[in-house]
């Protein structure tokens, strides 16, 4: 009988929860009883997100979150995974997921059938090559990748019910095609979403709202929490409140523009071109918008063409503020995974996490301060530049944060 | 009987007016009557300065200061010969006073009498063999330059009233030597320093105070113009007062610290290593102090040792801020003096421009955005730096200033 059985069932997450709310706690009750575990383990992204924005508030913070209402054991989603596009965003999570030997990865999508994965999955396997050929022939035309991989879909005409249109479908998509490359034991499993779409961008009257919609709320209304009161657990909304009280910040790009500005306008077009996801004279254009944007979104809306999506630019103004490069992405993404890092844990993660030491060979780390990783060293920066914007007095406590702290226990 | 004759007679300081007080007043005063000139060239840092500091406001505001105080052609020292000690600082100013045909340089010094430096420089050129060794020996022994060659000085026994523990005395020394080794045709002249000592830090009774003194009163005085007006005249009183209502800012490295510390924390220790004048090692411990720190001058105390002297480690930081690196500097210094460019004029000055463009092979450069000179490049890196600390509102004006700007007309 393989060591695995012992463990009690766990059910497996990819989060970002920016911040937390009651749709992600629906999803997690919901999952637990679909599948039956005992355990929940979340893999969330740290400092920067999946759309190429800083979270609302720290890792740590969203941690707390997680731990108050329901998630086990939250184990990071390194920068070098959590700031992709969907296919190595889930390849990161999906690698996770099984080194901690979660049972099940379970997402919510639009679709909400599990079928209608697996058919995709292998059609787009059958068709592989064709599909990229007409990626490729796209692209070339001056599409989008997300546009040119929906046109060539199109032109594939997979007998499929599942819209690839739509986010978390993609992901799903992508959480499937990992596990299947990875050659992992998860099981996939997934929900329809409840009641708000991914990116709605206002609150309406059910108890669930996007956080895109949250987040908005926090940014313009001159009583945020009354209005999301409705839509996030009491103990998410408290930790939310405390830290813009303690920090007097909730982070957003336009608090980190000035950073990037000065980071850009004192680089060289080579080290701009050196820069990840800086592709086709890109490191030209940015050079000449940077100086003439008094603001972020004013920037960005100087950059944006009709060849890039405004979640790729930002994903790219990210790896600029954080000066990653093509070349120590590469090494990052060609080795095996590095280690596994929880963030939190309860009782019951911990459990969890204690026998898992003693059935995987991936190291846990409970504190950077103990490595020397080059996925860790990726990290560091990411969260000191995260940092940046934080007043004097906060500041030298927060640039070590990260690398300080132990897991925290709840 | 060459062309030069024909020139009206000129007279040329090097400055950095920061800001412009009587002490400069009086000396530019001085050096017309004792020169018998009828043009003042003044070479002037721009946005950072020799002791590896921010000026207190913008190049254009000091270069008002100094046409309304007498100067007649402002001329830029660009950022690579700035920001450098004292050897560098002095070839790069003779060269641009030599190629604007200024008669003479004309320096004040802790000493006065030009035929000391005369002296020195015919000494150190016979024992120059001996003592660079005696230096190269002393800073193996861990001492910082300046004490290495002020030990090497005192082994020479040089037979010279010249004490080089005065840093206008060492800078006036520099100029003689580089007038000599770039065979230029101008004459060094110089008087004593007028009252206050260099780095005097308290404004005394007299009308003539050091602009460490005025900086430092500007810092901490909760009325510092009543202050500092007996000192300064009334224009250059008035237009630093506009600068700081206009900007909310006076330039010190405290508000460059932010921009620093994510700099520095988000590059790897190859890159800082790459940085100009980051040497034996220094970015570790760069690295290692400046995420402890909350202000810079916490951390340059953190920096500090007896191997480096305050100014060293100070400019180290302002090319780390500016992101200069060693292959980019060496490159500048290797080529020739590739541009003159005037920041001002009065009408004097602009009839000696219109004349010395039909004498000199060096390009004046009115205007950046008609150059792609590298050594221009350097110079908006370090002025789109400068304007880092500036709010949103005036950010892309200021950030644009110096690619834009034409020289000042007075």
């Amino acid at each position: 009988m393989p060591l695995k059985d012992t463990n009690p069932r766990a059910v497996g997450f990819v989060v970002e929860y920016n911040p937390f709310h009651n749709g992600h706690l629906y999803h997690l009750q919901q999952a637990k009883k679909e599948t039956g575990a005992e355990v929940v383990i979340a893999v969330m992204s740290g400092s920067f997100l999946q759309r190429g924005e800083p979270a609302v508030v720290s890792k740590w913070s969203r941690t707390k979150m997680a731990l108050a209402n329901g998630v086990d054991l939250l184990l990071e989603l390194p920068y070098a995974f959590a700031v992709q596009k969907a296919e190595l965003f889930a390849k990161g999570a999906v690698s996770i997921l099984s080194a901690a030997k979660a049972d099940y990865l379970h997402f919510g999508s639009e679709s909400g059938a599990i079928e209608d994965f697996h058919v995709l999955h292998s059609f787009m396997k059958e068709h592989e090559d064709k599909w990229n050929e007409q990626v490729q022939l796209r692209m070339k035309e001056g599409y989008s990748y997300p546009k040119a991989t929906s046109l060539a879909f199109a032109h594939l005409e997979a007998k499929t019910q599942l819209s690839l249109d739509q986010p978390n479908n993609i992901l799903g998509y992508h959480y499937v095609k990992a596990i299947a490359d990875l050659s992992s034991s998860l099981i996939p499993y997934t929900t329809k979403r409840h009641a708000a779409g991914f990116h709605d961008e206002s609150i309406s009257d059910s108890s669930i709202a996007s956080a895109t919609s949250i987040r908005l709320t926090l940014n313009d209304n001159p009583l945020p929490y009354d209005s999301i009161k409705k839509v996030m657990p009491a103990s998410a909304l408290e930790e939310l409140k405390q830290y813009e009280e303690r920090y007097n910040l909730l982070h957003t790009w336009e608090s980190y523009f000035p950073f990037l500005q000065q980071r850009v306008l004192s680089s060289s077009i080579t080290e701009l071109a050196s820069i990840y996801e800086c592709e086709e004279g890109l490191e030209y254009r940015i050079l000449d918008t940077i100086a003439k944007a008094s603001t972020y979104s004013e920037w960005m809306n100087m950059l944006k063409t009709k060849r890039y999506t405004w979640t790729r630019l930002q994903r790219l103004a990210t790896h600029l503020l954080t000066n990653t490069t093509k070349e120590e992405m590469n090494q990052l993404h060609t080795s095996e995974l590095p280690y596994i890092r929880p963030l939190g844990m309860t009782t019951a993660g911990q459990k969890h996490l204690r026998s898992l030491k003693k059935q995987i060979s991936v190291p846990i780390i409970s504190r950077f301060a103990s490595t020397n990783d080059p996925m860790a060293t990726s990290e560091l920066k990411a969260s000191r530049s995260y940092a940046a914007p934080l007043s004097a007095e906060s500041k030298v406590d927060r640039l070590n944060e990260d690398y300080l702290s132990f897991p925290i226990r709840h």
